[in-house]
């Protein structure tokens, strides 16, 4: 095993193989240490009735042109996300049957979701993509909650409803954890409300044939033996020549590093010299939202004879959010999402009363044939190990004082993924993104 | 050295010193493991012009029974903090000679400043104890920063600077980070306001003659062996009969472990099996205050000549907060508080500029001798190895959907740490009491 190498790239998730491989194409020797025994980070295959699942990132958005790019290089097809018939929604209470372009509200949260729209986009506008800080609200917007904000600014029970969907949905948190400022440039880097809410040309455009996780494996067999797996890195300790990167198996050495790994777990390094307070700070302060995701096969997708799109959105029930998920060779799958604090009462349950609690939910959607499946399958991030949750996220005042510090490298450490990106935070594009700037970091630097 | 004891605490700070001499007296076996190559945790010593001075935890309020009866037993004696003369007050931009009893600020702004204290006083009131998340109104205000709160009930700019302060001062995190609910509770934790600005029969009543840390020293040094340094813990396996202990020097194993680090610096430990993910989500949402404490030493203490009391206190100055600290020997110190973003900024300086930097500004407060130190010296608590910061505070929303988890044990694991103690959170009183609590969790299931 080489033991030394120009840069050391802790984490093989998305950002950190994507890191690699760019620099392999520069000409730089790279060893990957990966704390976990497989690779794909959040991303991850499981086996359901026996067909494949993506109990991880899975979506590829339809200006995800990175992802788009390397899943065309590697040879791995898309296939649509399925987006006809009813939505099963609930905001206030009732579970309705809902057209997914106008859902059914009362006119006057109708007409304030567009006042929403309107006012995000407004808002948004003004937040700059290298540096959301500097936006000339940025002290207010980052002074209160998104709940403080939507209270302030929305009136009917829907629209406020609807309003914190968009975070639990799409984040895993809750509206009143984090910053209205933070929520309004994860929102432009998405692409916007529309945008980050539509299928057909929008941010849940289409999957891949296969599941996400080929990516990283195939990105992984590219590396081949740069690829270290069950290597925990403890410490990391910087010198005037390099770096020497202390793991559970013995030490490496590297001119550079690069943390390709989300900033809440990246507190679990120990950094010598002690990191800048600007950048331990940031550590401390973006814990990841908490997600389980089930996948549930049936033996034929019953919910579309009946009309329906297989999609539920609800802000009381235990599971918020399900999607349909037909696998291009029939597999008749539904994908169900327990978000935040439904996460983690779900995570106590263990998978078995979890499962049951599930398919009941899925039952009070979509009728008494989602109460037998062929098989299920989940995967529950808020005890995965190495991740501990879905993406990292911002409550109030850390963008305006610790923000500066996503990207700043600190010495010879670069930082990735996916939350360091400005465009597509929170997504696998992302992800990639934040691999290939920090691999041109470094590149600069070795070549200077 | 003993490799196995009935009971393993991890970390020598205050709260861990405690618990294992608890646990001794009660009979029982532990060993103690501390990754730095001191005791003390935030409480530590330092020698400035041949005086011996605090540059971490330093004040025994006249409440804290504890650490009285503790410093009393240990023969370790106390000295009154200096409360006579004017104050430097700067809350909105000029800095003034104010009374102590009443601040210098218009009628209007005074006026408000008791209407502050009332609605404080009466919400802090319905807050419980053991369950701040049960409290009648924590929905809304855990839904909502500090600051938020303020810009809704505060109008003018005195008052306002004012309650940012004493989140700024006493905790070293902005109005704009905290949520209400946790601000409440820390107050409540404290006495109330009055209590915690205190001086003469609060919480600033006294200090130690030869400093805080000597506590941690003494009990340290009754624990003898059973104390082990630079032993960083980096995973704690649990099993159906104990726990094993992974550490930079080898494993440990015992029947229980109290972990007595913040929730915070705690993330740093891989706990197998993964902690439940309210456990795990706390210690991802608990960051540590900033602060920069420095000790400056002079001839004499030439402020109480020209009738001020040595005290500062200031929102838009970098140095927040100045105390007088004339230690019983005579040596004529300051003690200087950088805080939040201010200690950031300093921390970048490196200490030579910073040491200019506080000169400079205590010579604005004091006059031109604050010019003439005999010696200086600070702790950059920023950067400070395995405690990373001040005392672990919540944003909005993590006190009603992790408060829960702060004392619940987690198998075989019990907690300790000032930010678990419901009572004087924050300070050495409730970091003892911690201790005390997690040995008798222990004990009790130890004889069952």
């Amino acid at each position: 095993m080489e033991r030394s190498a120009e840069v050391i790239v802790v984490g093989a998730g998305m950002a950190g193989l994507k890191a690699a491989r760019e620099l392999t194409d520069l000409g730089c020797e790279v060893i990957v240490l990966e704390a976990d025994d497989r690779v794909g980070g959040r991303t991850k295959r499981a086996e359901v009735a026996g067909a494949v699942a993506d109990v991880g990132g899975q979506w590829v958005g339809a200006r995800h042109e990175v992802l788009l790019a390397e899943a065309g290089r590697l040879g791995i097809a898309t296939y649509a996300q399925y987006d006809e018939g009813k939505v099963m929604l609930e905001l206030t209470g009732k579970l309705v049957r809902s057209r997914s372009d106008v859902p059914s509200m009362p006119p006057l949260a109708l007409l304030e979701l567009a006042r929403l729209q309107k006012l995000w986009n407004r808002d948004m506008a003004t937040v700059p993509a290298e540096a959301p800080w500097t936006a000339p609200k940025a002290a207010q917007w980052d002074a209160m909650t998104l709940e403080t904000w939507i209270v302030a600014n929305l009136r009917t029970a829907s629209a406020r409803a609807f309003a914190r969907l968009v975070s639990s949905g799409a984040w895993a948190v809750e509206a009143r954890e984090v910053s209205y400022l933070w929520f309004l440039d994860a929102l432009r880097g998405n692409g916007g409300l529309e945008h980050f809410m539509g299928v057909k040309g929008g941010m849940l455009d289409a999957k891949f044939v296969g599941g996400m996780q080929q990516i990283a494996q195939r990105l992984a067999a590219e590396l081949g033996e740069r690829v270290v797996l069950s290597t925990p890195v403890r410490r990391i300790i910087q010198g005037d020549d390099g770096v020497v990167v202390h793991t559970d198996q013995g030490e490496f050495t590297a001119r550079f590093a690069i943390v390709a790994v989300p900033p809440g777990p990246a507190q679990r390094i120990q950094f010598e010299p002690h990191l800048p307070g600007a950048r331990d700070g940031l550590h401390q302060r973006m814990p990841m939202g908490a997600v389980i995701k089930a996948a549930v096969v049936y033996a034929r997708p019953f919910w579309r004879e009946a009309g329906l799109s297989g999609q539920a959105a609800t802000v009381g029930e235990q599971l918020g959010i399900v999607m349909d998920d037909v696998r291009e060779d029939g597999a008749a799958m539904l994908l169900a999402f327990a978000e935040g604090e439904h996460a983690r009462e779900m995570s106590l349950l263990g998978k078995e009363a979890r499962r049951s609690r599930i398919i009941e939910a899925l039952v009070r959607y979509f009728g008494p044939e989602a109460g037998e499946p062929l098989g299920y399958e989940d995967n529950d991030w808020t005890i995965e190990p190495w991740t501990h949750g879905y993406v990292g996220v911002m409550g109030p005042s850390v963008m305006t004082r610790f923000g500066h510090a996503l990207r700043e490298p600190c010495g010879r450490i670069h930082w990735a993924s996916t939350e360091t990106s400005t465009e597509w935070a929170g997504c696998i594009e992302g992800a990639l993104r934040s691999g290939i700037r920090a691999a041109h970091e470094v590149s600069r630097r070795r070549n200077s």
